[in-house]
């Protein structure tokens, strides 16, 4: 069978298409990206994870990452290439011991945010090191007339986190996310993950999240840990292991005070080849603007 | 490699699931149907084609089906098996002939409404007949507070074709079509597919369409065919040929006396195999409502 190899599969429902492009030999396009991404016209995802060893792309990998790893090369639908995606990362892994790339348990993953320790366990849940939740101040999100008060949370990509008060109720299931919140450019001068997270009970809560370059999401997994680290702190708690209801699915959230950990199911749906034509075709740039 | 075999194509952005099945043996449940057409948890899809023998579905295939001809089991997204799909047929008989069993040129694919003939054209165009398109009365359907009048059209499944009027400007492209448009129950006791469609020049118009059990598509065969048959009606003609901007591309419409004709470009995206584990799972009614 000819054609490039791809793999489809999601965590929490945040989707992702597979390309294993061991030698780094693919000619991954913005255009061939947005192609994939598309969910009529491609196989549709929120972004595209090629597999490639990391030493085969030293210029893109930082120095904590181990010589021998797999390097995730994260973009999103948009076509940008962005540092970390922690339901992607978990994605990854499961995708490297179930085709047998790498033995299931403890390893590494190479990232544009440093190497990040996974472990995929038996029933591919999937737990991964997000490295440490780095407060940096507060800002403000606007959703239509609204604003809204947050915490800058940098995840390795920037996140502005709020935590809505029991008075908001029901707010978080009716907003209206397919428009970006606004926010201060001054603050994020290269856009920002927003978060909006409400907490149901001690060590339970329930978030909804806006992608940069992607739009809501039914989960994200940097954004997920940001949403914590920002409820843990309106309780005064530094650390502590919280459960989270995104609308993709339940994920478990651990702070530590170095670190913090992601964990919850992947699932991998389908693998198979793109047709030779279609990848030939997705190459060109469109004359016209592609819908998303 | 295990698991079940899929192509992922579409038709001027209708999308589908291709499942060959030749030996009438997949257990192709409602539950599964609904997995494979979610966007998030499975591949995505406007609908699913399996391709079984017709001589393997006796009771589901009229009796003017030729003996050995492929048949098209149709599914929507929402998991019931419809009558036809005018796209669907065409990215069938593309699949058929591009994996190799069927050659290229006129043959006849099996459907719910009858056997259908259909040409594969060398650039991956196929032309399906569509069969006669049948005006029934009139009828009208509500978008919001505003009421449009429309031509009931039968293709094999039921149509209300609404042609609007040069004065309706920009509407054509500003409607919301999230939410289905009303329409009278007792004319369409099993629902009915909604076209909205402007003439732009002699011989050219532009439409969109709710599809019954779908939602807003980018494109729908049938409906295409009906609402140019409403068109041409406005301006009292009874046959032409109309080419058709759809949200997903251009199509060429004919309408003859006794028959009509849908022309247009076909893309086979992939084709591989589902994870056994996910179609296991998929097999599963869900406890709570899934989301599409």
């Amino acid at each position: 069978m000819s054609g490039v190899e791809f793999t489809k599969g999601h965590g929490t429902q945040n989707d992702f298409v597979v390309l294993p492009d061991r030698g780094d030999a693919l000619e991954l396009t913005s255009a061939r990206v947005r192609a994939l991404c598309d969910r009529r016209e491609g196989l549709g995802a929120d972004g595209v994870l090629r597999v490639v060893r990391s030493s085969r792309t030293d210029q893109l990998v930082p120095a904590d990452t181990a010589d021998s790893c797999w390097f995730m090369d994260y973009r999103n639908a948009d076509g940008s290439a962005v540092e970390m995606c922690g339901n992607g990362v978990r994605v990854f892994a499961s995708y490297l011991v179930h085709h047998g790339l790498q033995p299931p348990g403890e390893f590494v993953v190479g990232t544009r945010a440093g190497g990040r320790r996974v472990v995929v366990h038996d029933d591919a849940t999937v737990t991964v090191d997000m490295g440490r939740a780095v407060v940096t101040g507060r800002s403000s999100a606007v959703v239509g007339d609204a604003v809204f008060d947050g915490v800058c949370v940098d995840m390795g990509n920037p996140h502005l986190a709020c935590v809505l008060d029991a008075s908001a109720g029901d707010l978080l299931d009716e907003f209206d996310l397919g428009v970006a919140p606004g926010y201060d450019a001054q603050v994020f001068p290269n856009g920002v993950n927003v978060e909006f997270v409400r907490t149901l009970a001690p060590g339970r809560v329930r978030m909804r999240v806006h992608e940069r370059g992607v739009g809501e999401t039914r989960s994200c997994g940097t954004g997920t840990v940001a949403a914590v680290a920002a409820a843990l702190g309106e309780s005064h708690q530094r650390t502590g292991t919280v459960l989270v209801e995104t609308p993709g699915g339940l994920l478990t959230v651990t702070i530590e005070e170095m670190t913090s950990t992601l964990t919850g199911p992947t699932v991998l749906v389908a693998s198979g080849r793109l047709a030779e034509s279609w990848w030939r075709e997705a190459g060109r740039e469109p004359a016209v603007a592609r819908s998303s």
